[in-house]
């Protein structure tokens, strides 16, 4: 795929720029940095913040807003934000009421947002955090489990978001954070491999009729290669693995989430959807809960991911149904 | 790109079964046809409809909803719907009101459009249309412009639709929309040519390096092939091409919509949304509106197309802005 940009080093200033200046009704870009935050920071509940590398889009930008996120702290593209920016984002931000940092299990993304927490923390700072390690995929050669954190971070961030603006307690929102992200699994295809702008190189190739099982979302490997599969076949593929993750009265009642890699048309999201469905129909699965498009992306990448979230509780429901003006949750 | 279908035969079927499985609470689907409705269809207003092929979406199921469309009639890709199943569409919507066709300027949408108009009239009904032309690329070789209908229907979808609820009679409606579509303008550019799935033959061929001004959306070609720009240089070449359509005295205010034909990554439509507005300061122009995303798509295109509405009367403004539950417009 081509690359629509101007001069690379500035990428995640055009972005910001431009996503800012589109919602210059609800978002404040801290220009010169990757900060952006709600217009006004509220000044009653604790305050929950995300981010991560560029080229995830709307991620996480896009879930600033009402019952979501208050501020994202965003780096360049694949790349995480510098800790010293991570903490100029908890101190522009905080009320007194506490910081819940939402956290994707990769190792330089953990290392910067724990290592701008512990600053916090050394400047008396009420702060915590939670990570999110959906991605269920195995390493092909170890079958070790990857537990990156991917697509269904967004049920974290609206979950929490929700729960957040109902006032509950720093304590309490890391409590459902830790009680929720497990019961959360996702599995991602690709069509096409990412290509980042000189950032990564290409991890690996896919053939004109290949596609490949398990893949992250920054290009990463999956665990198998296949011939291009029907939707139908890879709808049976993706819920039998993320069904096997679960025992089964944790799986009686479901939401969904149909994630496009940033590169597919709407249209075959539309057909994977349908399939999914009908699949989880037989199972005796119920769907309380299903959103279908692009929410956490791959920069470049042809493919989706399916993710499931096995509802324990229903006011977990209750929270993603709460409205938010959060521009990215459609 | 590869195609994620089941079996091509079907794939409206597969498309309009998933997508009214995941808006099932707004979205009426009639079976085995291409027809879909609002839940409840009002009996209080006139009843607005469009329609074309599949392989734009969300266009145009993503835009029955609340202050938008009634109904949506949906061919097979890049095929508009038989004349007889819009006719089916008409009746089954039909409240007494009037009904007005939204149609896209393609020679297949309306002559099945106008048909079935016809054959409503014939039966007594009260019905009308309006047709969208908003493409200003030309013809190479001629210098005829194309009048395609493109993404800047959905300025129409919205504002009529918000007028239509507001109690606007048929005769109104169809004016407000005669005023309004000389007003908007759009201009494509394509990374790729569409692939459409066995439908229309590839219409051209891009190098790894080229892209296309001026293209349609359905894999048609535009005005200049050149090798890949820069967001900045692709800014100034559409704005500036947009701009002469215009008396500058009707372009002081304008609504803005950046559109993705469905395979951009929205990072790279955030740099280009960026790089649109610097231009249009420097022009004095002031953006009243604006929209960013995957509104009106090309099946498997990676492009985007950028639309002004000159704005002539506040209430359009209004239109724009009233709420709508219509899962496209976000």
């Amino acid at each position: 795929m081509k690359q629509l940009i101007n001069s690379s080093g500035n990428i995640r200033q055009h972005l910001l720029a431009g996503l800012t200046y589109t919602y210059n009704d609800k978002l404040n870009w801290h220009a010169q940095t990757g900060i952006v935050t709600k217009k006004i920071i509220p000044n009653d509940k604790v305050v929950l913040i995300s981010g991560g590398g560029c080229g995830h889009e709307p991620a996480h930008v896009g879930y600033i807003g009402e019952n979501m996120l208050d501020c994202a702290v965003m780096g360049t593209i694949f790349e995480p934000p510098a800790s010293s920016e991570i903490l100029q984002a908890i101190e522009k931000t905080y009320n007194g009421h506490g910081t819940l940092l939402i956290i994707k299990n990769f190792e330089k993304d953990l290392a910067r947002f724990l290592e701008a927490e512990r600053l916090a923390k050394a400047k008396g700072m009420l702060i915590s955090h939670v990570v999110v390690d959906d991605d269920c995929s195995i390493e092909s050669g170890t079958f070790k489990k990857r537990r990156r954190g991917v697509a269904g971070t967004i049920f974290v961030h609206k979950i929490l978001g929700a729960a957040a603006s109902e006032g509950k307690t720093l304590d309490e929102l890391q409590l459902l954070g830790e009680n929720l992200i497990p019961m959360i699994k996702t599995l991602g295809v690709a069509f096409s491999p990412a290509s980042p702008i000189g950032v990564i190189p290409q991890q690996y190739e896919l053939a004109e009729d290949e596609m490949y099982f398990g893949i992250g979302i920054h290009g990463e490997p999956g665990y198998r290669i296949e011939t291009m599969q029907s939707s139908e076949r890879i709808a049976i593929e993706l819920v039998n693995k993320l069904k096997q993750q679960y025992d089964r009265n944790e799986l009686e009642k479901a939401a969904i989430l149909v994630n496009g890699l940033g590169g597919i048309p709407l249209l075959e999201l539309g057909i994977f959807m349908n399939d999914v469905q009908q699949l989880l129909d037989i199972e005796d699965i119920g769907i309380s809960y299903k959103r279908m498009g692009n929410f956490l992306t791959a920069y470049n990448t042809d493919g989706l991911s399916l993710t499931l979230l096995a509802i324990q509780d229903e006011k977990w429901l209750d929270y993603l149904n709460i409205p938010t003006d959060a521009f990215g949750w459609k």
